[in-house]
């Protein structure tokens, strides 16, 4: 990466957003969004392969950072705390200068039906990766099926209420007490 | 439909799941499936509005099962009883002469990233039409969620059973046993 961009990345998001928004993402171009970001389009390509992934390299980090924070959890550490971890390491994708991020990628995605399976597969992947790493640990399926389940709904529902401008908490405390809250619910199954 | 036709939608489904199999998805046109069924283009298109549907119209069909099964359930059943109402209502989409269909979708699928893609926005369909119905039968969430992806997770993994040629036991039975499981595994968390 050019040492003369040290927020570039940053940057094109923002670009890529506000043109998705403005002319929609269809009419937008990787030209257009270099240049709205004050940035040449080969840099654009040093840090996305194409205008899609603008709205998706958020995500593998994410689900890079889910994986990463059960596999380094204690070694005595229960299903669900392995899980907790995971939360914790994943609090730094969301810093409080990107909280207007999500609703307006969630707007783009809405806007068009490839962006919503894309999303899909993207987040379904979140759950495989967060299982895997679970069994890596010796958890059983299916409990560590379940545990990643509710660790991939504690982090949709913990994102929503982080991203509400209205919220002042980080991620991270947002995030365990959703998961304290989904934890809690599965005893009003039955 | 066609009264001559009376099988045309399954004689469909298989002739495109082997021309799908035999020269590849992209590979193959709708008047090859329609010929290899024996049926006219247009009978095809009464069916089918193109060819991608033909591996994603079950998936329509057992996501209105599933919240069928919700919402018809008894008034006194409880959310998890209530998911098992759903799979018992979903067993109707797996007779056992289309045990082959799900392993031949499934490679079908898995070559192709669009496919996948539009795969796992049907899927997370489904965890939304039961949250959905859960939450018209008046069960709160988080609780409606949860019940709802134990619910997926046991339709997901009572038809990778039940799809096993080695698998004697109807769909409705392996849901059932599949649910309890997952729901016994909730106990094992922490």
């Amino acid at each position: 990466m050019g040492r003369w961009e040290p927020d570039a990345r940053e940057r094109l998001v923002r670009a890529a957003l506000d043109l998705f928004s403005e002319q929609g993402y269809d009419n937008t171009t990787v030209v257009e969004i270099a240049e709205r970001a004050g940035l040449t389009k080969s840099t654009f390509f040093r840090h996305f392969p194409d205008k899609r992934e603008v709205l998706f390299v958020g995500q593998d980090t994410l689900c890079r950072l889910l994986a990463d924070g059960i596999a380094t959890a204690p070694s005595s550490a229960t299903p669900l705390e392995a899980v907790a971890a995971a939360l914790d390491a994943a609090a730094v994708a969301f810093p409080p200068g990107r909280r207007d991020f999500g609703p307006r990628r969630e707007a783009v995605i809405a806007s068009n039906s490839e962006l919503q399976e894309r999303d899909a597969l993207k987040r379904a992947g979140f759950a495989t990766a967060m299982t895997d790493a679970l069994q890596k640990r010796g958890v059983p399926d299916p409990t560590a099926t379940i545990a990643a389940e509710l660790g991939v709904l504690a982090v949709n529902r913990a994102y929503a209420r982080w991203a509400d401008p209205a919220s002042q908490q980080n991620f991270a405390d947002i995030a365990r007490q959703t998961l304290h809250e989904l934890r809690a619910a599965t005893a009003t199954l039955d």
